[in-house]
């Protein structure tokens, strides 16, 4: 088959691979449909963060049921299944009060798993899927064509975006705050609308990126960042701040930003992974300000979100700007590491 | 009237002062009943916090209700009232979230309101009440004197235990560790019980406040701190951690243990005002710990724990082990500075 390996910065190529096979009982092989460039694999493709050893990279896809290991129950040949960014048995205590991305034996794509086996990633034509039972979401039935970007969007994105939310405690008539307008941020306004929120900030510079959050329910946009932004927001609510900041950059100066709009007994969850950020915890006491949230546990919310996307309540999806076919794989890194495009999809 | 006024690390003087008047149609004037002396007062007598200039000390105390102003409308002569460690008018934007602690027009006891008129403090025999509809909560009759304890731990401690408990988001069913077994870590055991946690973990090394935590419904205690302390909930709870971990130090050892041992997807809440707190970020984040907590709003519980002590359900009177008259307000901070007392209770 093909796939994807990054060998160093900017160095990204689809090459033969072996096609995967079942190693384990609780296995199964995936015929992938649609797969995502993610914002987070940038980092290595930009040299932001080290690459050791080259490596299978990509980890949002959804895909078609090939085979399936003797002790899987719940997929079946022909399932359309989405796969969350980590793979996880859906059964320690961890995954059971929902935090599957702290799965006891879960693991990350593309690297090797707790019996040293390594998995596949999804930028390519095959994935063998660990703890499969566990991991894989089947709609009932094969999705439309149409919908496959938005089913895509809640491998990650999406349910990142709504980990946001749901960390900040998105209630009801909300004021809520979104700072950065990426894949996320964007996915993030679209949670919190969906959340009942009353009023949804986005701070967006960008206009195509405003057009979206727009789409997604921001009723009020700041194209001001820092200090000027703050003060915007501020003004937006007399003074008093929001009832929840959803923090999807993961800068010290987004984090700044953040815990400044909160308002006391406000809460700011954070999704962005933290480089440079230092919480100030004397602000967050004196104000009363918590921060919450971390790596999302994409495969709670997807059966919720896949029933929204399916009704179509949300249209997720619309990150997607650039589909391109999976050999074009370069190309659609480097229109997102130069900001042509917001997100890439990839269609083997 | 008699007032305690604090000069510098261990010189508290009780003297004679103006007594106080009416000063705004909002005031009321309360002849106190009892006064607490705080932890944070020690800050001062230690000299862990300067001491620029001679100032009233204690923020903790109930009385009678001796005078009202013009406006005053909820409170009448004669009743009974406990004082929230700050005033509030109750109804502006913070107020009306119940975030009483970030009143906008609010403030602390024996300091300068914003009119710069000095208010005055709980440790003498009268009180100047600013803002007083907004600030006291009256109970129906008076009580009687063996519940003045109780009602007086919900002026501070029973108030900002409560808010751990409550920034912590303990639920019926949780497991709950609690960081500190000083007045405030205690009523924050009280606090989770109430809440119904099954099971509360006590970190605490004296055997008298042990037994406290005993009957404040912990179920476990752990002597150890550190990582011995962490690694013994760590069992206790098969590795899993608690759910909610509430934070009643304040010290950077203190929060590190907390984060410990919090579950993933956990939260601490923290109440100890932070003293070389520096918070894990990454940590927080990979493993999806929440921090949430600060200024407790102790008048936002008041009502409701009033009742409850009116109730007999919850005693959180049993911190106070030492009680005196004011006159020996001396003795009442050596008592607790050289931990002879857990919390005193003065009475003038």
């Amino acid at each position: 088959m093909k796939a994807t390996t990054i060998y160093a910065p900017r160095d990204v190529r689809l090459e033969d691979q072996p096609d995967p096979t079942i190693r384990k009982p609780t296995d199964a092989i995936v015929k992938v449909v649609a797969a995502g460039i993610c914002g987070s694999d940038l980092w290595y493709y930009r040299g932001d963060t080290p690459i050791r050893d080259p490596f299978r990279i990509g980890h949002e896809f959804v895909g078609i049921v090939e085979e399936v290991g003797s002790d899987v129950r719940s997929l079946h040949l022909g399932d359309f299944v989405i796969a969350p960014f980590m793979y996880s048995d859906n059964t320690c205590p961890h995954c059971r009060v929902g935090i599957q991305s702290a799965c006891s034996v879960g693991g990350i794509w593309g690297r090797p798993d707790r019996d040293g086996l390594l998995t596949d990633s999804g930028q390519g034509e095959y994935v063998r899927v660990p703890l499969a039972d566990g991991t894989l979401v089947a709609t009932r039935e094969t999705p439309d064509a149409a919908m496959v970007p938005s089913l895509l969007a809640l491998s990650d994105v999406m349910g990142t975006g709504w980990h946001a939310a749901t960390a900040a405690g998105v209630q009801d008539g909300d004021t809520v705050v979104v700072v950065g307008d990426g894949a996320v941020g964007l996915s993030a306004v679209l949670a919190a609308s969906r959340m009942g929120a009353e009023r949804v900030v986005a701070m967006s510079r960008h206009e195509a990126r405003q057009q979206i959050a727009r789409e997604f329910g921001a009723t009020d946009v700041i194209a001001e960042r820092g200090e000027a932004g703050e003060a915007a927001v501020l003004q937006l609510t007399d003074g008093v701040g929001a009832d929840a900041v959803l923090e999807c950059v993961g800068t010290g100066q987004a984090m700044t930003s953040a815990i400044a709009v909160a308002r006391p007994g406000g809460t700011v969850g954070f999704v962005g992974i933290p480089h440079g950020v230092e919480l100030p915890v004397r602000t967050m006491f004196s104000r009363n300000v918590g921060v919450a949230g971390g790596i999302a546990p994409a495969r709670q919310y997807l059966p919720a979100l896949r029933d929204d996307v399916l009704s179509c309540a949300i249209n997720p999806g619309l990150v997607f700007d650039l589909d391109l076919p999976l050999d074009q794989v370069t190309e659609g890194y480097a229109a997102m590491d130069e900001r042509r495009a917001i997100k890439t999809m990839l269609r083997p």
